[in-house]
C-alpha cells in the first residue's frame, strides 16, 4: 500500500484532506504540530480525527515558534473578531492571525518525515479560495516547495519524484464540506476556531469561524460543534 | 545597522560564516537547534561563539527530528569511523549521517524569524568540497530555497528579496580555516566531531573530525581543541 504523509491540523479542512488521502488509497501517516498555539484544543482534536479516519499512525510534533513572535497564534497580539464578510479572504492583506513561515516549516517536517517513512505524497489541506491572502496557501508557493523538495532529499536527488497534494486548493468551504459528508468525516470531532473559550467551545466570531458558519449555510448544512453563547 | 540570521551549528564553518557576515557589515541573529544530536556539546559550543562574536542575539530552537530518526546523528545507528579519506565527501554516496531535510527545517526556522526582525539575509556555512555528498548542501538546493523565501512570507510577497548567502560554499576546509584565521575566529570554541567521547572530547576518527584535522593540516596550522587519546 502506498504511504503518504497528511498534515492535520485539527481543523474542517485538513480532516477532509485525510479522507481524502485515504480515498486515493493512501495509507495516511498524519503529522501535527503543537506550535505554541494559545490553545491545545487543536491538537486534542487532531488526535481524536487521526483515531476515528483510522490513520496508521499520528506523529505530533512540538515546535516552538513563540521563539520568533510575530503573530496573533502564538503572541499577545488581539485575534481580530466580528470583521465584516469582505474583509476575510482576499486582497485585504496578509490578517495578524498568519504564522510567519508556518507552512514552509511544516512542509519541512513532512519531507522529513516522508523520507524516513519512506512516502512520496505529502497533502496539505490548504485553500486558495477562503485563505488567499495567506502567502504560503497560494499555488505557487506549493509548486516551488515541491520543486524544492526534488532537490533537498536523498529520494529527490535520487529520482523520486516527491508531490505536495493540495486537493483543497480550488474549493470553496461549502464544497469541502459537502467532500467531507460524501467521505463519512465526523465533523464533530473538527475544531478550527481561532480563540477558543477556556473550556474549548468555538468563539463564533473570528475569521476562522465565520468562515466555517458560512460553509456549513452554503452548503445546507448544521455545523455540529457547540459555539460559545453570546 | 542591516540585520542577518546566521544558522549556528557550533562547528567551524558556521563560527566562520558568522565572522563573515559581521565583516559584510551585518548585524548577525544566531539560530542554533537542539534536534536530538546525540550530543549537547554541539549547542554549547554554539553557545560559546556567539558570545565571543559578538552576536546581538542568538535563539536556541528545540527540534525533535528524532521523531522520524533515519539518520546516524539521530538514532543508534553507529556513526562510521576512520573511513578511507577517498569515502569521504565526494561521490559515494549520501552517509548515514545526513539527517533527512535538515537543511530545510533549518532554513524554514530561519526564514520565519527573519520575517520576524526583519531580516532580508540568511547566512548557511554550507560547503559543497568536502559535503558534496549531502544533497541539502548543493547550489541548487539553495537556489531552489530562496526561489521558496520569494513567494513563502510576506516580505517575500511584497517584493523583498531575501537572500540566502553560503559564502563557504566553494572552498575548502583549508581555505575556510584560513579564512576563519583572517577574520580572528577562536577554532578552540568550535566543535565539528558526530561523536564526541562522553566528556566532550573529538573522536578524531569520524569523517567530520578527519576533514577537520586535514584542512588544519593543509593550512599549515595546528587544530587547537583536545582530541581524545588513542
Amino acid at each position: 500500500m502506498k504511504s503518504a504523509v497528511v498534515l492535520l491540523s485539527g481543523g474542517l479542512d485538513s480532516a477532509v484532506t485525510l479522507a481524502l488521502a485515504q480515498a486515493e488509497g493512501f495509507e495516511a501517516h498524519a503529522l501535527s504540530f503543537q506550535y505554541g498555539q494559545r490553545h491545545g484544543v487543536e491538537v486534542a482534536a487532531a488526535k481524536r480525527i487521526a483515531q476515528s479516519r483510522g490513520a496508521c499512525e499520528h506523529q505530533i510534533a512540538q515546535i516552538d515558534l513563540r521563539l520568533f513572535g510575530g503573530s496573533a497564534l502564538t503572541d499577545d497580539i488581539p485575534v481580530p473578531q466580528q470583521r465584516a464578510a469582505d474583509e476575510i479572504g482576499r486582497g485585504c492583506g496578509i490578517p495578524v492571525t498568519y504564522v510567519p513561515a508556518r507552512n514552509t516549516i511544516f512542509l519541512s517536517y513532512a519531507l522529513a518525515w516522508a523520507e524516513v517513512i519512506p512516502a512520496r505524497d505529502i497533502f496539505i489541506g490548504v485553500n486558495v479560495v477562503d485563505y488567499s491572502d495567506y502567502p504560503d496557501c497560494r499555488p505557487e508557493f506549493l509548486r516551488r516547495f515541491e520543486m524544492l523538495a526534488a532537490v533537498a532529499t536523498k529520494a529527490g536527488v535520487e529520482g523520486a519524484h516527491i508531490r505536495i497534494q493540495a486537493p483543497l486548493l480550488q474549493l470553496s468551504k461549502a464544497e469541502i464540506i459537502r467532500k467531507g459528508m460524501e467521505l463519512g468525516v465526523d465533523f464533530s470531532l473538527t475544531h478550527s476556531c481561532y480563540a477558543p473559550t477556556a473550556n474549548g467551545l468555538a468563539c463564533g466570531l473570528c475569521d476562522s469561524c465565520q468562515l466555517r458558519l458560512r460553509g456549513f449555510q452554503e452548503a445546507g448544512l448544521v455545523d455540529p460543534i457547540a459555539y460559545a453563547p453570546r
